[in-house]
């Protein structure tokens, strides 16, 4: 569990995409985002108050968390005087990055002599269990992609507001850096080891109120041969009551592997729905997430329609539209 | 890789079952298992000559391989005196054992001292890529089970028994621990990082002939809640011509799974095949394997020829009956 409020630091970020993780915690969590700090050079602007340290400290911040995706992921020496400075005002950090803080010995020593703590969520800190495929109590819903990077962050992301806005009970489950940050907590899935990955989806997602719905983060896709199983393991862990399918029009190969075309819609019905009814029979597509980001107003608007109509499932954009057609069709469930 | 041939350490094995890795690789590897080297109380006997280690060492062993599981997977005290003396004699050790040899501090002194190495077969040791998906040349075959521990890795051995009889060109690829000890090297595939895992199959199993076969040691099932993730890790980075499914008929509910049934062998194959498609458009199904331990063998030989029937396959149970069909299965491919 990372301490909030933060103290999102943009660095020297060269441009806006540079700061895509602060933008997602002062999207997500605003109540967590007290201000920004940024370097001389930065191009990145999140719109929130610029803070110093003392500043933000005073104003009850906790945690810096590295905002920004720098080049390579590693942790530059220009960040570096703020970082120790921060710690030895008793902020902990928290980072995404490949370069983990607990490598630099710096980091690590201010730590240690001020008590801050180094979260660094690509790295799972809990020995998670074997699955044990019990059943739990509560709900859950899993958006699974025609590929990887089609929007299943969001689209979870959405769907937890537009649940706590009619007043239903969900919680958002991270299973990435990203969503990490923005919670404040969850399983790195990607860095797990392999028999592992299921239970850690389980610990995830604990028995819960009957009316409570666990909102689970996907991660890859049953199609991508890189990360499928990786899909397969959230499927069966998370053993979802309803699955939303996730979907970019635009993309002409899966992402990464020129060779592998995406499957259809329904091929990703076809497939995802017996594997989640291994885990849970109950299970039941419930709609359609589509990221129509690279078409115009009027064209996403047809695409959704014609989705719509050829899946016989409410099929929306949850930027464009918000996701509260999709929590509505949980709420009927 | 680990250097043959072996001395097999059966230790205070209490019975057969604890030399179970030992007998695989006296039963596999013939040519590997030199003699055997047994401790007072040792209730196991693989019927290879009894060695000391000078004994041994002297007739060319290079490893000394820890051939036998004891309770809760620890390095007993009563062994360590012989792993030493092994280790100042100039042996390998290689172990498959939860305890690693690398965390015994006495065996790492006496290792770097005498210029040995410490195989500890369920860690990894290559830093595995992210798979690719680009199509490979040589053929794949991989068993996919109903269950887990139905009997896939007998199979795959069997068939690379089979295969080599017929003059046909194949390699066992181990992707378990008994697996690595029996032939001296794989992919501990249950103990790799999550986005690894498809790459780390790729890596397994490279280029290869056009006419020569990688016989994929299979792992989990699809079905099986807690490692299906994995499974189909194997099945995407495996990108398999051929799919052999193996069963044991007399299972009442999933391994380790009371709530949980197993699959039919038809459910298996519809739900298999067309996730191996995504890699491979060609693969086919070729045969069926069957644990008939359990029964005798009239009620054997009927339990195979009813699915050979009902699936339209050959099925056979590799154990009784050798895997010659399914050699000629992926011959006639």
């Amino acid at each position: 569990m990372i301490e909030t409020p933060y103290l999102l630091f943009l660095g020297d970020a060269p441009d806006p995409l540079a700061a895509k993780v602060a933008q997602g915690i002062r999207d997500w969590r605003p109540d967590s985002a007290l201000g920004q700090l940024r370097l001389p050079g930065c191009g990145a602007d999140l719109g929130l108050p610029d803070m110093s340290l003392a500043e933000a400290r005073a104003a009850g911040a906790r945690t810096l968390v590295i905002g920004v995706a720098n080049r390579g992921g590693v942790i530059s020496t220009a960040w570096k005087d703020v970082l120790i400075a921060a710690l030895e005002m008793g902020y902990d950090l928290a980072s995404g990055l490949h370069n983990l803080l607990r490598d630099e010995g710096d980091l690590v020593a201010a730590a240690q002599t001020h008590g801050g703590t180094l979260h660094d969520v690509r790295v799972p800190t809990v020995g998670y269990p074997i699955a044990n495929g019990r059943k739990r109590s509560g709900k859950r819903v899993l958006a699974v992609g025609t590929d990887c990077s089609v929007g299943k962050m969001y689209t979870a992301l959405a769907l937890d507001a537009a649940m706590r806005e009619r007043g239903m009970k969900s919680t958002f489950r991270a299973t990435g850096q990203t969503g990490i940050l923005i919670t404040g907590h969850g399983v790195p899935l990607d860095a797990v080891i392999a028999d592992f990955m299921a239970g850690s989806v389980e610990y995830l997602t604990p028995d819960n109120d009957p009316d409570h719905w666990d909102i689970i983060e996907g991660q890859g896709s049953l199609f991508h041969v890189s990360y499928s199983g990786v899909t397969l393991a959230l499927i069966h862990g998370g053993q979802p009551d309803a699955l939303i399918l996730s979907h970019e029009p635009t993309r002409t190969h899966m992402r990464g592997l020129p060779d592998y075309t995406l499957p259809s819609l329904k091929a990703l019905r076809d497939t995802a729905l017996p594997l989640a009814r291994v885990a849970n029979p109950a299970c039941q597509v419930v709609g359609v997430s589509v990221n129509t980001k690279a078409l115009g107003e009027d064209e996403a608007l047809r695409c959704l329609a014609e989705i719509e109509k050829r899946m016989g499932l409410p099929a929306i954009d949850p930027f464009r539209q918000g996701a509260g057609r999709l929590a509505e069709a949980l709420a009927a469930l």
